[in-house]
């Protein structure tokens, strides 16, 4: 690549030329032997568009709302954890992205920057809470009440990470928070600092083993929904039963996510598994997707199978790591680009267009030896 | 490759050994990521012939007709954008090379000759207009009469280019035509030669977004049908219903085309999507299809599922990038003969013999690890 | 490799290094891109072999007929043109390494070795005749005699070849037959020895062109059925329809090939279409296979699908490139080994054993990315 | 890879790199062209998983039991002959690192360490005996009586080798036991010790075609069933009507199993066949699956299609090269912790809970070109 980036791949190029090798390798891999990492992408290609000629799309609207909430484009920012490790400004660059693009920002528990300072960066922006669930469960009730007081709109609780996914990259590389970082949302004994010694071990396996809490269940995010009149998306939901469930018990929200293929390798590709989760919730509350969206039409794609919105972590990063907040509003600006081309080639001109029969599944693609 | 081309991948390997990269780019590339481009070749592999033996194939007949003209083999010329860039003498030569073998050509409204001028280069050769629709509708208005008074047999109408794909080549050569070189059809405004600044992007994606219809609609179908008596086809049709409602209005033909993978990554391979739009047009219209052509069998395949005739591009501008004329004509004698091959190894001694039990989809090839 | 060869793979390493490259081209090649010639050898790895335990396989059985007569293992020789390119001592080598390991050998017309010295190189030897049609049916009828006389058991009528199919090596080597060398069944003029010009193609391809009857029909079978008293066998066979025709017509058997893969690309793998010829002939008539046969597996699973028995080509020629007569015995012997080792090993102690419960076909083998 | 080993694929790595080559050849290689080999491994990547969230995990419990003894989770040692090939301690070292571990060992009838030795060396470990059946039926009962007097658990007996599969690198190798090495199980005329000549075949294949029955049928385990008290398992199961079979003789249980891909190529991948298997025995016995279990999630996915329990042989191997009894140790202790994983991240917090709805087949997991 010479020149500037004119697709994702481009970010990640220059990201993997830039950053520390196990900031690098932290944020790219997936769990053990990564199939699922390289599925959620491929997944998407397996799906094809049947687009629709001769509407007038001289005239185009990608604005949409999620939880209630309008934003410019159904692509809005995940959580990924630690984002000062690709560039200085972390989160706040970030929030500052999401608000000049007029969409959301979904902030990590383990941001390198507070739920206050990210508030600060863009106090008018969209933004959600990710959750993680402590042991302390004073500790986990007064991040929900900081983010409230902080005008965060929503939480997305994080409920496949009872144990942390083994990343074989991190744990060769003894994964550790950088010595001039930490966790900004906590106090030092858990801000993951630089410390005495996390054995042959990722750092952060270590961390969440004695941190988070193995025994979250579903009473769980009863207590989360008594705690709070934030909108609850639970997040990291792969089967339609788990789904069913989450709606009775009253949440706003699904997020069909596989975390970014980092907790158990082996499981379906996000995009594969939205229709039937779409189909089980009937309606009754919003149906996200995370994992592998890196084109216009894989967000396409994903509204076309039911997603109310699609959530970007990665790419964010590596246009963190190419330039900061700018490089963070490139990277929003080229998939939204990307997206309104999507949807001009696919004869839509606003996004309640954008239905089932734009694709079908097909199951292989291969056909030369 | 040495000594003569045998099949129609040696004539691009002489092209892209001996054309400028920026040329060859331009020619070859596809949208984004190129999975339907390489696709719209694979799909022909996934179709297996079943021959039928002991026909008496010692006198072969390849002749069919298009709109009513008889070609020599039902293997016609694609519009492609700005021959001249392949061959000093671009369009003109493929008129010429059209002629001696008895068969049709579509000029491009992108032309590097004038509607004029190629009728000129081969008086009783068969050609039809590709129209693209400007939104100054005099300007194709006149672009038709043209067509009319210059003895063009029909006008193919492309309706899958509201905005112009993104050709990431293109882009990032910052596409433009050579300097000596302009679209033959207008005046210099629409002309697209060198000028100020096209930005960060392709030369074209800018002109199309300046000066070509996104709004166009079936009714802009209407009013074209309401203008000409020519036959009209319409060029770029993925879909069964779309490809019923042209045949509601009244056009001519379909063309089953996804602008050579040009325009929307994604989308399914046209030899993939032929059968579906075969089974809705009833037999009402005649069906062709462009994408992927590149030996005779694809012609024969696409014949059994339906297609009365198929179109090439690129291949000719391989032909012309080899030696102009003569190469473009031995192109088309390269495919006449394969076809010829193909029809008699299945039994087939003229084109109407041809039919749906010579083929099967087989999922995939692959078996070995 | 090194030492002595172990399983087919390694003959034809032997004669890829010792063969003039235009002689090893023209016995490797398939038509076209050559995608069946692949497909062939895949395709076999696409059945799925279900072995049953606990059968008593201490005693075996290997024996079966072919047309009535008795052969030591169900596996014979195909026709091959030429076999003295490969070694100076051609078809009476085959001959005798046939005789000697007690299997039957087709002799093709175009050898180069006559009828008669093939006959007499292994006088009690089992043969059998493979036949062009030539545009001169006295000649044809006279090969045809000269069989009979010379105690052939059959005739093998090549069915698919009504023109040469396009082997691109032969095409690029201008490939003849090497100056010391004639197709021994004829006179000079049809000798194909070396002579003026075949211009731009295959020596071989312009011989089919000029002697061969494109108008080869059913009547023509017909007609052959009269003339002769031996079994007669349709070679080139691919489709159900065709096959009952031929049982209708009153052959004696049905050779499933697709010529190697060198008369038209993109035809199914043999073993793919096996089943359904098989079903559609109920019995009435032996059914053969070529084509892609490189294992002891192969063997067995062309049986359990319903073959009376297979022919091997190339093999045969890699073991007279290694070593004339001793090298095809070789060859023989590995596939009777390995044929006895697939039997014992799937519970059959004998021929009749081999049935259809034994495999299943697995559409892919495929699972990581 | 530096540092110590993470996943099995480390051990493996490691164990190429320091056996002697024809060592490391006997154990990797599978028979023929290893189709089988690589597809054992390629299998478990078609099943996906679907993992329920919001399970209390923070209490595990991976034990079970295997023809009612108590192991300490679903992961035995299958029998690998000759095991001081990778470690001088050999079978010892692996006794007692299963023992550590707390879970049960299978003795190879080809061990390098008797069936005494082995029992000495961990008294109170779990272990069974591989059986094969000797034409000397009096030899093999006596290996029972010996396995009964030394406190085995169980018999496996062997039912997929009446002859040996053909493994080409040992016969390229020409494979012989190292001469300071023997069977231990045997006198010294069946010890398999280096002598006079093999041929040009591997070593072990003569041997088994001299000593071995090859007339193994039904009947034969019926007089097994009668010879001993002790559980007796059925190795080399793969269909279902024979699976049927041994139940109705009374069995114990049926090892589900390809002999490591090492018999007969082109037979499908044990985690395919076990779900019909499984159907088939009705629950009347335990059935136990070996081939390619690598890693945790593969432990799951067979105990999610109804194995009691799974076998590993490789990967102690590489283990014993790696570190002896502490590597051996390492490969049990890396499988446990990913097992523990797999069962926390798909919601089981004990080996009953983990049930059918956890996985899927998938047909293919590739879309790119």
């Amino acid at each position: 690549m010479s020149g500037k980036p004119v697709c994702i791949a481009d970010f990640e190029k220059y990201a993997e030329k830039f950053l520390p090798k196990s900031v690098y390798d932290y944020y790219r891999s997936g769990a053990d032997e990564q199939e699922t990492l390289a599925d959620n992408i491929a997944a998407f290609s397996r799906w094809k568009l049947y687009p629709r000629v001769l509407r007038d799309v001289s005239v185009m609207d990608l604005s949409t709302s999620v939880l209630g909430q309008k934003v410019s484009m159904p692509v809005c920012v995940a959580a990924t954890a630690m984002q000062r490790m690709a560039h200085a400004d972390g989160e706040t660059a970030t929030a500052k992205a999401c608000h000049a693009i007029g969409t959301g920002m979904m902030l990590s528990s383990w941001a390198t920057s507070s739920i206050e300072e990210v508030a600060e960066a863009a106090p008018s922006g969209l933004r959600w809470l990710q959750l993680y669930v402590y042991k302390d469960r004073e500790l986990t009730r007064s991040l929900v009440r900081r983010a409230e007081r902080a005008g965060y709109k929503g939480v997305f609780v994080t409920v496949d990470t009872p144990i942390l996914g083994r990343r074989i990259d991190d744990v060769r590389n003894r994964f550790q928070l950088p010595p001039h970082l930490r966790l900004k949302n906590f106090s030092s004994e858990l801000a993951l600092s630089t410390r005495k010694d996390f054995g042959e071990n990722s750092g952060l396996a270590v961390y969440v083993a004695e941190t988070i809490d193995a025994s979250l269940n579903w009473e769980d995010i009863k207590w989360l929904r008594e705690l709070t009149s934030l909108p609850i998306v639970v997040k990291g939901i792969l089967r339609a039963d788990d789904a069913k469930e989450a709606v009775k018990i009253g949440v706003n929200g699904i997020l069909v996510s596989n975390h970014g293929a980092r907790q158990l390798d082996g499981v379906p590709a996000t995009i594969d598994v939205l229709p039937e989760i779409v189909e089980a919730v009937e309606g009754r509350v919003e149906v996200f997707l995370d994992g592998g969206v890196r084109k216009g039409t894989d967000v396409l794609k994903a509204l076309a199978l039911g997603a109310k919105a699609v959530f970007i972590g990665r790419p964010v990063l590596w246009g963190l790591a190419y330039q900061g907040e700018e490089g963070a509003k490139e990277v929003l600006r080229v998939l939204k680009e990307e997206f309104r081309l999507a949807m001009a080639l696919t004869g839509c001109h606003k996004v309640e267009e954008i239905g089932r029969s734009l694709l079908r599944r097909h199951e292989v693609l291969f056909s030369k030896m």
